[in-house]
This record gives structure tokens, sequence and C-alpha cells, in this order.
């Protein structure tokens, strides 16, 4: 028997995502509840990886299926493809087993011909409502299927609409619609060379054919990227019955929540549009009604959609966001799924539901996505300063947060902005469609003109975490001469302005922001967490400040601190340079002496804002030259300063030139030349350690940290210096203190022979950000030169930079834990690059059997919920 | 009981080198033959590590253990240590396992002192021996022991020569040597604050620290990583009874060889002294008598010398390297051991002795070090450029080879001008010391004034396979202003001399030299070696010419063609530039139409050259801006030639640049962004093998290899254009050529998937420089700039780019080979990285399984050997 690729909706459940996506499984799902679904069938996600494998071919058999759908679906409706009397007419819409909104492509009205269209003007006695949408249809499929630009037929369509005078589209009369689609028609056969398809079929295999297509555009490979989704998932594709919300008044199409996505209010939240079709609500061209206000348009279709609605959410114990249509009164349900929320939102419903019974702690603590806490550790507004600011226009609040940057009105324009000169981006535009993600995830925050909250804008901001103020149409925006006229003022392209995505208020100019404050579900949610995972949670912190911030984060010590940052500072960089460029020992000693005393004050502060938590520091890592000036005025003064020539300071920095200074002379390897810098640095950590234990009482116990290891013997020459500097210290001071000395695993080799350096190291902190480097054998510097080739190219689907690569870089953490523990069964292991926030690479580290990840203090709380949700994945 | 650290010469034999080092177990196993040996102990090579591992101190057991060892000499002897009437006295000489000549120090006479000098003097019936040999005593011992300069005594005693007008030092009376001793022991007194010590126990426990602490210095350092001789195994210490070579005219000492250590004739060859002690011979000082002359001095000494000699060669089955002191008539022997010798004599030695009956083929094989080989493919003039020379002086042909180059009076000179300004170097020195050793590393030749065939140039010269003239006494040399007068000519530093060291001739100018024919003995030793070896050996091979020259050193095809070298060809670099600097792919693809015959030509040229051998080309591998020009005037004009302004050309070659470049836009990931370079080489490689076996009948099987991959899909992307490439080619010429496609195993993550990229690739080619760097995390370039530290500071022994580090990078190779074979098990395997040349990497690379090796076309005779020798190695 040959394989099943197509399910009719009563073949499946909600079980079945891997295999019939999304939307299909809940459209089976609710087919089962006994709810009004229009029927249909799911091309299955199968089908789409075959479609791939074969070369971007549909088999032979999956039409077969598909045609055996139809004359299922024709005896389910007693309907028929193109019938002169009674037409089947469908939709077709992706849905793959992750929902990615507004990235996939949609073609409804599918069915409709020249004959058919006549049919349906009779049969629903609306001639209009007939050709309104056949004309859609054309579009659509021309669009969608065809690539061909929409602005043909807007323009085409306003031409009309100019020349009866009529401002809303449905205005237009049938005669009117007769003539839009006539040139539509025109408009397609000019651009193709070909009649628009007359045959169903044809209609159908063809949209079916561009939704897998699409499952390989580039947005929607920019979005997999985002979201950690995998390419070989393939979308499945639903062929719907249709149902249409554009018959007249008495007719309508919506979109709603079960709880509120912004806050997670428990109250029903959404908007519609009467007389509308499809993708008239979230295309944000009219502005819609809010759902409350359908209580009074259709008090029985209320009723009904209120009672569903609540039963869906008892189903799935969650907040569903659900679609849904009116047809001359009679409700039905489009769509149901787990709702996208704001991490606000998301933390609240999670609680709420648990107070409701209706979850446990374990399921609510699965239900927030970790990436999203970020969205609560973004900026609000500097209150003193938004005190002396002007509201010059209000908008919804689409997405929470503040953000305050330079204005910018393309996609192209905004990226650029931030890639290149690294400026903070307000994305302005009109409305938002899908083209534009790259450039709103270069943005701090997006300002739309017109569409409401559930618009493409409002959506795609929530999601990513990005401060969004939609549909302000108290705003005037010219795009081609890149103006932004609100409150009287003109704002040019480069000019600042500030949003509050909690309110919609709109502000003329560069307002300071401030980290927030979080509280509240918040702080349960974490503690539910925190009851289950068993990986510790520490930060990366190089100043008392930073490393405050991440206690309040629940941060539980500190997993690297970089020693090098704290030299650059202004009154020391002379002494660091002095210190560089010595040519005798005692020279660089005298240098070495002076930093010592500002670099012990460093620990002390950092000590004391730790308290007692464990605290790991790294001696200096990066090459020497780094710290030397670079443009010859700089390097005058420094010569200056020296009392040294230009031309002899000149040759000491081109000595220090590295062709690759990645693989060059850094980390511990300074410490062989210059043992004395490492002994200036282990004497500041030990002194500080006993300073604060005297006057704080605090037991620190130091985690002195060699960087750079690549051998068991190079790392017990540098150990030997720090321990016989900090025994001497000790001893000399008569002091108990005790500390640990480790090394990072970053280098290749440390891995491949950690059971020998374990033999030498207390604890291994993985460094993965180097050790990607040297895996991959890329410089993270330079990957960007080519990196996005590998992902249009779909070599690499994620940034190895940013998500763990487990089948290389993570076999070398495996292999060096399981070396490491077999010679020193008791070491201390964590890791400390950026995937020590990463909630994918936070679930490796838990599998391998790391005691601690360290991450920025921002993405401490992540960090805790996602390794909570490492041991429950896990179990 | 405690562990044994003293071995009487009684108690060993030859087989326990490892403990008593190779001095002590042949001092030992002579013994055992009944020879002439004065007798004395071995302290052990465990003693020195225990010396070492206690931090530089002789345990209280070693030095119980060296005191029953003098108790048991003089019970042997029936002399006394320090003893008024019949004193003992012992030489104190080092003796590690793997011979290291002039690296260790030596003290002779120990046990003299102020009592014990008068019954010498007494006994002997000859003060002036007994004062001459405490002041040697005095002087070696303040030397070798306290560190006290030579120079500071010789010039007492020149002083002394010169008031008493005397040239020679035997020449002084008993009367003059107790003055010199009375100054020597005033210079110890007055440099190191104490009397110079009196008490034999005492001079030997400092002594034998000594040799301990003298197995550490730099000296010995850089020779054992030039030889690869670990410093875990330590060095003995043997204490012998003196003998007196400096008794007077009856007396004398020598060193010989039983076959020619320069020709590898079968005669005795060496030199002696006659009233001369130890080092005098090997010093250089005194001009010594060859051997031959002592059958007319001492016949009867000589006649039982030879039968020795030959009896040591019949029982060591190889040639003998021995010292010989007569003291008064009666020949005694104090060491033998398998002699040094050229490549040239290595070869004949072992071919004659197989001739002989004396060993196998198989053991003939093992006798010769590869890495000698070297020499014999070294540069010989040119006869034309040499007709037209003019010998300016003749000295010893010390070992063989011809050199050219810059003269330099001081190995910190010679050192400099090789490594920073990369000159060709012609050490010049009145004599060498093994002080001088990275001065002649560095040198092409060393020129002496004075010193034979056994001085210590000569030794270490050959032994390092360096060209080398030695006492050449007819050139006048002064240090300090750095001349030499030859030839009635002036030579300053920096000017140009030649040196045969095969002739011993001088020449005042700069000779092209010529690389050598080789054949006979070279011949039938590698026809045996080929016999034994499994491992193939290919070359690494970028022309034509260079293809010809490795397949006359037997290379059995190639393993490496880097493509890249061809594109710096001045014709070609402007249409490299072009394809480089190209803004579309038009522009590209015409660049790449015009570089296409071209490289076509190069690859006709090379399968022509190698005949059906198989041949490995890589892909493009260098990062894009390499081909770029650097100064401004050439940009300029290329700007010129291109058409388009500086500005913009300055604007690509800042888009080019990279930090790391090393690790930046390079290998694969070029054709991964421009598939079309790929198809351009791809195209060129099948069709010059179509066009090949068209014109020549040559069935060419190409090996494709695709650098740099680090991921299956990423090599199968790559993999895919050029196979979608050369079956189109084959199919529309209607050809049946058949071609492999592979990758170098150069990036970590390629090793840790290779059972992944094994689907993808044919072959695997062990890219070990770069595997070497990634696995360290040190770019070649770079490293120099600290891993003299690392060795100094003994963290690494070797050079792992010269010699592969089979712990580390060895541990990824045999992953990458086990988890190949898992998915594909007949894929080829080999390594084209320069450790392919080197004698230990191959027998790594012959344990792993590799089926090749390939190498630089001069290491290929070293390779054949050194597979065979893998083979015997691990039977």
């Amino acid at each position: 028997m040959s394989k099943k690729f197509v399910y009719m909706f009563s073949e499946g459940n909600a079980s079945m995502k891997n295999i019939l996506g999304g939307k299909g499984a809940n459209l089976a799902e609710m087919t089962l509840l006994g709810m009004p679904i229009p029927q249909g069938f799911t091309v299955s996600t199968e089908a789409c990886n075959d479609y791939y494998d074969k070369g971007q071919v549909i088999d032979q058999e999956i039409v077969s299926q598909i045609e055996a759908g139809i004359v299922n679906l024709e005896k389910i409706s007693g309907k028929k493809f193109g019938d002169t009397q009674n037409p089947l007419l469908v939709s077709v819409r992706s849905g793959a087993r992750a929902s990615m909104p507004g990235m996939m492509d949609t073609v409804l009205n599918l069915g409709l011909n020249d004959i058919s269209v006549e049919a349906l003007a009779e049969k629903s006695g609306n001639a209009k409502f007939a050709y309104d949408s056949y004309r859609r249809f054309v579009q659509m499929f021309a669009d969608v299927v065809k690539g061909i630009e929409k602005s043909y037929f807007e323009r085409e369509l306003d031409k009309i609409k100019e020349a009866k005078n009529v401002k809303i589209d449905m205005d237009l009369t049938k005669e009117d619609f007769k003539e839009v689609l006539t040139k539509f028609k025109a408009i397609y056969l000019e651009k193709l060379g070909e009649e628009f398809p007359q045959d169903p079929r044809t209609q159908l295999l063809e949209s079916i054919t561009a939704v897998f297509r699409s499952w390989d555009n580039p947005r929607a490979n920019v979005y997999r990227r985002m979201h950690d989704i995998p390419s070989s998932w393939g979308t499945a594709v639903n062929v719907q019955m249709m149902v249409f919300g554009n018959l007249g008044d008495t007719s309508g199409t919506g979109v709603a929540f079960t709880r509120n996505p912004a806050t997670g209010e428990r109250k029903i939240f959404g908007e519609y549009l009467i007389n509308a079709q499809g993708e008239d609500v979230v295309a944000g061209i009219r502005t819609p009604k809010p759902i409350s206000t359908l209580q009074e348009d259709m008090p029985e279709a209320y009723d009904e959609f209120i009672a569903i609605a609540n039963k869906l959410e008892q189903h799935y114990k969650d907040m569903q966001d659900m679609e849904f249509t009116i047809e001359d009164k009679k409700l039905y349900f489009l769509q149901t799924r787990n709702g996208k929320r704001t991490a606000q939102a998301a933390l609240r419903i999670a609680v709420e539901l648990v107070d409701e019974g209706m979850i446990t702690e374990e399921e609510a603590v699965m239900k927030v996505d970790p990436k999203q806490l970020d969205q609560l550790l973004h900026p609000a507004f500097d209150q003193a300063a938004l005190e002396n600011s002007q509201v010059i226009a209000k908008g919804l609040p689409a997405s929470p947060g503040a953000a305050a940057g330079k204005i910018y009105f393309t996609a192209e324009d905004a990226k650029e902005a931030k890639d290149k000169r690294d400026e903070r981006v307000i994305l302005v535009r009109l409305e938002t469609s899908p083209e534009d993600i790259e450039g709103m995830v270069a943005a701090k925050g997006i300002l739309t003109v017109r569409g409401g909250m559930t618009s493409h804008a409002a959506v795609v901001a929530r999601g990513m975490g990005t401060c969004c103020v939609a549909g302000c149409g108290e705003i005037k925006i010219n795009e081609e001469e890149k103006t932004l006229i609100a409150g009287g003022r003109v704002f040019n392209e480069g000019d600042y302005i500030s949003l509050d995505g909690s309110t919609g208020n709109v502000y003329g100019e560069d307002i300071k922001t401030v980290a927030p404050e979080i509280s509240g579900d918040f702080a349960i949610l974490m503690g539910w967490a925190d009851k289950i995972r068993t990986l510790k949670v520490r930060t990366n912190a190089d100043t008392p400040n930073d490393a405050k911030r991440a206690v309040e984060f629940g941060a539980e010590g500190i997993g690297l601190t970089r020693t090098e940052h704290m030299f650059f500072n202004e009154d020391r960089i002379f002494q660091m340079r002095k210190m560089i460029l010595s040519t005798t020992l005692d020279e660089r000693k005298a240098a070495l002496d002076k930093l010592l005393p500002m670099q012990r004050e460093d620990f002390i502060g950092i000590y004391e804002a730790m308290e007692e938590r464990p605290v790991t520091i790294r001696l200096l890592d990066p090459p020497l030259h780094e710290f030397l000036p670079q443009d010859a005025e700089a390097i005058a003064a420094l010569a200056k300063d020296m009392g040294i020539s230009i031309l002899t300071l000149n040759e000491k920095i081109d000595s220090l030139h590295e062709f690759n200074p990645m693989m060059g002379h850094r980390g511990l390897r300074l410490a062989v030349t210059y043992p004395e810098i490492a002994e200036m640095q282990t004497r500041a950590i030990i002194e500080a350690a006993i300073n604060v234990n005297k006057n704080k009482g605090y037991k620190i116990v130091p985690e002195i940290m060699i960087p750079l290891a690549g051998d068991a013997k190079e790392l017990k020459y540098v150990k030997d210096i720090v321990v016989a500097t900090a025994n001497n210290i000790i001893s000399e001071s008569n002091s108990d203190i005790k500390y640990m000395v480790g090394t990072m695993i970053e280098i290749p080799r440390a891995a491949l022979t950690a059971d020998k350096v374990a033999e030498e190291a207390e604890f291994f902190s993985f460094g993965t950000n180097d050790l990607t480097q040297m895996t991959f054998g890329f410089s993270r510097d330079d990957a960007g030169n080519f990196l996005d080739d590998y992902y249009s190219k779909k070599i690499y689907e994620s940034d190895p930079f940013a998500k763990l690569d487990q089948e290389g870089v993570g076999q070398l953490i495996e292999m060096a834990v399981k070396k490491g523990q077999s010679t020193r069964p008791n070491i201390k292991l964590g890791i400390c690059g950026e995937h020590g926030g990463d909630p994918s690479s936070i679930d490796f580290c838990y599998r391998v059997g790391l005691q601690y990840v360290s991450c920025s203090p921002f993405r401490v709380p992540i960090a805790r919920l996602a390794a909570a949700q490492a041991v429950l994945n896990n179990k």
C-alpha cells in the first residue's frame, strides 16, 4: 500500500501536528469535538518533504490522493468543482508544525472560473459578491502562485474606484466588479502570456505547489533561523471548503483570543469586520471593530462564539487564537491554535491557569518560551526624561516596551543603519508585510499607520519582543520623500523619535530608556522553575554594577569576569601600555605594580556585590596589541608620554602585529611569556578576597580561570605560578582564604586531552565562542562575509555562534566532560560562552552533565527557565 | 629494598641503554667482552630524573649508592680517594640514551687536591704531568661545575707561556705548571669567594650534579628538539678511573672510526695526539695525526687497537666510533658507540654490511636515519658556474654538500641574518663550540680555521647534513673586526663565499648550486625499503617540473596540487584580479573563461609528467585578498588597467580585508559563494584529463580535492557542483574518463563528523598543517612569537608543525579514519600536510591505517625509507 499523504479533517486529531501541521491537526480536533468547521483535507508535511526530495515535483501518488480528497469533499458538500449549479469553492492555506504567522501564503475562493462565478452569483443571489470573490481569487492566485506583484491589481482597482468616485471597495457595484475582473484577467494575460486557468484542479495543484514552494522562500528561512525551526519539518497544506464573510451585512470575519495576548488578562479579546473576507482583518487595510460589539451586531453568533471559545480553551488548556467567519449569520471556526503572546501575558496566563486548576506548575513552566523573557528585560522610559516629553501621536499599544531611535522608512534602510552604523533604529511603515522582516529584526521599535492589534506588524513585533505602535492614523508619512508628519512637525529620515509600545504613545525626541522592574507573575513562575532546575545559573559580569543587576535577576554566581575590560579605563590604559612596551622585566614589573591596586579594587567591588556567591575570574586574555593606540595622533601622544621616539613606538607596535590575532599570542600564552602578569593578577584576586573577608566577613573562594589552555603541561606551568603566588600571599597574611584554579576549555586540543588537563584544573568552563571558532575553523569576525551564503544555500540552518553546534562542538564538550571526570571525578563543570544563555544549548548542557551555565545578566532569567525546561524535557 | 641507581660496569650490558645511557651500557658490554676498560660505575638515568623530580636535589639514597660505588672502585683499583700514596682519580662524563655529542659536560682528573697531586707526582715520577693534570682539573671543574669562563684561565696560561717564551703548553716545566696551578686556584677563589674544594667526595657530587644540570641547558634542549629526544629520558653519569694520555711521549689519546664516517669506506679512520688528554683531540686546539701513523709511533698498541676495533664492529654489527687512551704504551678503550656518519656513508655502510653477510636487508633499512637522506638531496655546485670560480682556500672536507651565502662571524649574527632577513648564511668561526649550535642550525655552510674531521664543527655539521669545511688554516679571521682574509682578499661581514664540503674548497663568490644526482647504494637501499613498505609515497607538486623531479625520487603519485600558485603567474594574475573584483556574475564568468585554458594547460602538463600515476588536485584555497596588490603604486596600476577608480578599487580591497584570514573566506567557502570558480576548475581538470587521454593514451583518474570542509552538507553542496560539471563535460565529449571527489580533513569539525563527511567524500587527505593550527588554536605565522618560550620552559619539546602531535591532532586523525571507514569502508586515506615527510609522523600514519603519505619532492626518499621502517618498527 502506498503511503498516506492526504487526510480528511475527520481522519486526524490534535496529536498529529508533525504530519498535519498545527492548523490541520487542530481543524481535525475541532471536527472531532463537533464544532462548526467547514470540512476539508490536509496534504501532509511528508508530502512537502517528498516534493523537495524529488527536486520540487509533486509525486503522482500525491496528486491522486489530492484528487480523491476533492471527490470526498464533493460528496460531503454535495457541491462539485467548477459546477455550473453548485460549485465547490475552497481555500488553500499553509500550516506548518510550528506556527509561522505571515510567513506562508494563502489562496481563497479557489474553484471560481468564468462558469462557476455565474453559478455562485445565482445561488447566493449576490452577483456583486460573486464577482468580488472571483477578482480576489485572480489577484491572490496571480500574486501567491505566479509571483505577479499585487500593486498592478491594486492600481487598477484604485483607478476604477476613482472613475466611479467610490472610496471603499464594497461600495462598487456588481458591474464595477465585473469590469475589475476583466481588467485583472487582462493583467494576468499580459504578465504571464497565458490565460487565467479555468480548470479548478489545475488551480488547486498549482496553489498547493505554491504553498510548498513558499516553505523555502527567504522570509520563511529567516523566520525559521530566528525560531530554530528545522527546514526538514516541511509544511502541510489545508484545503477547506469556503465560507464567506463577504456575503453582505449579515456576514463577517474575525480573529480573537480567549485572553488578552498583550497583558494576559482573562477576557475575550479580538476584532472583526462585517462583510469582509479572510485576510482583510489582519492586513490592516480597514480598521476592524472590537469583538465586544459583535454582541450587538449578531447576538446569537456572538453567544455561540463565546461558548465554543471557552470550550476550546478548556480543551487545549491554553489561551486560544481563533479565526472565524460568519456567513449569513451562521458561525464557522476556521482555525484555533495556542495564541502568541507577550512575555508579560505568557507569565500571567501560565500563573493564572495554575490558579484556575487547569494546569500544574510544571506545565506552566513549559508554557513560557524562555527567549520571550527577554522582552520583560527590555528598557522602559526613564520617568524623569519622560515628564519633559510631548506626545506627538497615539496609536495602538501593539507590543510592549519602550524604544527610541532614528527613523527609517524602508526595511533595507533600517537594516543598513543597524548593520553598518550600529544605529538605534525605529522602522516607520504605512503597514508592514512579510518582506519587511529583516528591517523589523533590525529595529528597536516599529511604528505603523494602518492595521490593528492583530496586524502583521503587531503579531510579528510581539513575537520578537520588539516595541510596536500600530494603526497610528494620526501621523502622515511620505515613503518616497522619507518624511513623517506628526504633531505639526516634520521628521526626516534619521531624526529621532521614541515609542511606548505599552501605551501607544509616540514622542518626537530621543528619550532615555531604563531597565525594567519585574515581579509578580514573573517571580512566581521563576520560583517554580527554580524548584525544578538542577543547573545553577551564573552570570558573565565585569563590574560590580553588572554583578548586582545579575543577582537581582537571580544569578547564583559569576561564571566569567573578564579582567581585560578593566584595563581600557582611561586612567589605566597608560600603565597598561607602559607595561606592554617595557623592554625589561623591571620596567614591566614597575608598570604592573601601578596596575595592582586598581585591579584589587575591581575585585573587591565585585566580591562585595556578589556577597558569598562564587566568582570566577579569568586572567588576561586578549593579545597585547589590542591595548595599543592605532592612529598616528594617538601614537604620537603616547610616545611623548612615554618619552620614547615615535619610530621606536611604531617598531614595537609593528612587532606585536599578528596575522591571525585570534590564534595568536593571547590567553595563557601571555602568562607563559610574561609570568609577572599572571602574578600581579593573582595577587590582586587573593588580596581582594582577604580584604573583603576582613572588612565584610564574606568567605570568598575565588575561582581563578586560566584561559586558552591546549595542553596539560602548558596549563601546569601557569597554574604553578598562580598557586605559588597565591600561597605566598595567604601564608604571609596569615589568612585561611581558599581558592580554586581551573581553565577554560576553548581550544579543541584541550577537549581532546581533557583527562590530562583535568589533572591540573579544578574546574572546566567551556568557552564555546572560541571553541566554536576553532572547531569550525572560522572566525566570528570574518564569518559574516560568507555565512549568509550558507543560510541561503541551506548548508547551515542556524548561527553556530548563537545556537551550540551539538554535533561537532558538542561532541568535544561531551568528550571533555567524560575525560575530565575520568581523572578528576569531582571536577566543577560550567559554560561561559554566549551559548550559556541560549535555551537549546542549555538543554544540551544539562544533558551532558554540566553543573552551571553562565550568561549575560539580562539572559539570567532565560537561563533559569530554560534550565527548568531542560529537566522536564528530558524526564 | 631501595631502587638501584648506581651500577658497576661489571653489572651492566649493552641492552641497558635506557638506564645506563649509551656510554655506560657500552662500557659495561666491553667489560663483559674482557676488553681493556678502566673500571668504574654508572649513575643511572633514573637518578637524573629523580634529581629533577625532587626539584634539582640528589636524593640521599643516591648519594649513598655513589659512595658505595666509590668504595667498590677503591677496592678494585687498590687506590683511595684523596690518598697520600696512591690516590684514586676518576673522570665524570655524561652519557644519555641517545648520543648527544658535545652537548654534555665532562670533568677529568677528579680526585686531585693539594695532597694527592704530590702523591701522583711521586707515583708517576712525573711532577710536570701531575701539576698539568691538576691545573686541567681546576679549570674544568671551575668551568663545567661552577660556570667560571674558561677564558680567565686561558689568558693566565697564555701570560705565563709568553713570560716563559714557550709556544706549546707541554713545553712548560713542572715549576711553570705549579705557578699556573697557583694562579688558577687564585682565580677560582676570586671568582667564587671560596677555595677550590679539596674533598674528592665533594668534587664528585658537585660534578655529578653538574652533569645532571647540563641535561637541561639551552644547547641540550635545542639539540633534543632537533633530534626528537624527550627530556624525560635523562642522562646517566659515568664515573671511571682515570688513565692518562698526557704521561709523556709513550702516552696519547685518540678517536677513531672502524669505517670512514664521511664516505663509508671500509678502512679504519681516526686521529690521535701524543702526550695529550681527553678533550684535546676533539677540541681542535692542536691538529692531530692520522691513525695510520700510530702504527709507527706505537706498533703494539696499534695492533691491539685494530684487533679490538674489528671485534667491536663484529659485535655491534655496525661502524664504531671509539675513544682510546694509551698510558705509557698500555691501550685503554674509553668508549665505543655506533658512529655518526654522513648519509652517503650510512648508505654505503648499510649496503656493504649486507654484502659482508653481517646484517639482513631489513636491518640495513633500519640503520639509515631517513632524515639524513636530506643531505643527499642537498644542492651541489653548478659545474658551469664552478669552472669560472677560483679556490681561495682549502680546508678539511668535514661534511659534504655545497653551500653559498653571506659570511657571519658569530652564531648570533648568523641566526639573525637567517631568521630576520632570510639570508643564505655561511658561519665562519675560528673553531665552533656547543654555544654556537643555533648559529650552526641557521647556516647553509660552516667554515672553521681550526680542528680536524672529528672536531665539534665537523661532527655537528655532519649530523645536521650541513656543508662544512673545517681546519682551514690558510684563512685568517678577525672576529672582532669581522673580516676574513683568504687568497689575498679581504671579505667583510655580509660578503659572499661558497663552500664545498666534499672537497674542502672555499670560493670567494656566490656560486650557483644545483640539485644532486643520486644512485648506487641509495638505489639499492631504497629498493629494499620499497619491498618492505606498505604505505604509498606521493608528492606535493604544483608544476610539471616538480612532478618530474618527484617521480625521479620515487614518488608514486601526486597527493596535493595547489591550484592557487598557478594564478600568481604574471600573465594570469590580472585575470585573477579581474575575477575577484567582478561586481556581477557575468563579469566574473568572463574572467574565469580567460583563466580556463591556462589552468587546463597546467593540468595537461602535470598529467603528462605523472603519466598514469594518480593526481590529486585541490580547488582554490586561499582567501581572495591574497591575490590583490598591496602597495599604492600597484593598486593605481591595477585600477588603470581595469578602468575603475582607485577609490573603488581600494573600497573593494578593504571589503575583502579579514581579521583572521586563516579562519576566513577561503577553501570550499569560496566555492559556496562563487560556485563558478569551482565549475571552471573542474572543467579544466576534466578537460585536461580527456585531452591527455586522447593525445597520449594515458588513463587519468583525477582526484578532485575540495579543501576546508567542516560539515557534510557544506561538502555536498560543492561536490554536487563539481560532479554536475564533470559529468556534463564527460557526456558531452563522449568520454569514459573516471574521476574521484574527496576532501581535505583539516578542520577539527570534519574529523569529529567524519562519518557523515565520508558519505560525500571518496577520499580523505589529512591537511595536518591547518589541522594542527585549529586543534592547538594557534596560527603558524604567529606562533613563532611565543613557541620559543614554550621550548625554553619545556612545555613543548618539539614543533607541532614539524612533528605531528599524536596525542591531540593524532587523536582527531584516528577518529576521522575510524568514522570515515564506518560509512565508506573503502575510503582512500592519505596525508598531504608537511608531516607527510617526517619519519615519526609517517610511523603514526602507518599505524592508523592511512594508505599513502604525500610530501615535497625532496622528502620523497625520506618518506619511502621511513615508511619501510614503520613496518619494521611495528612488527
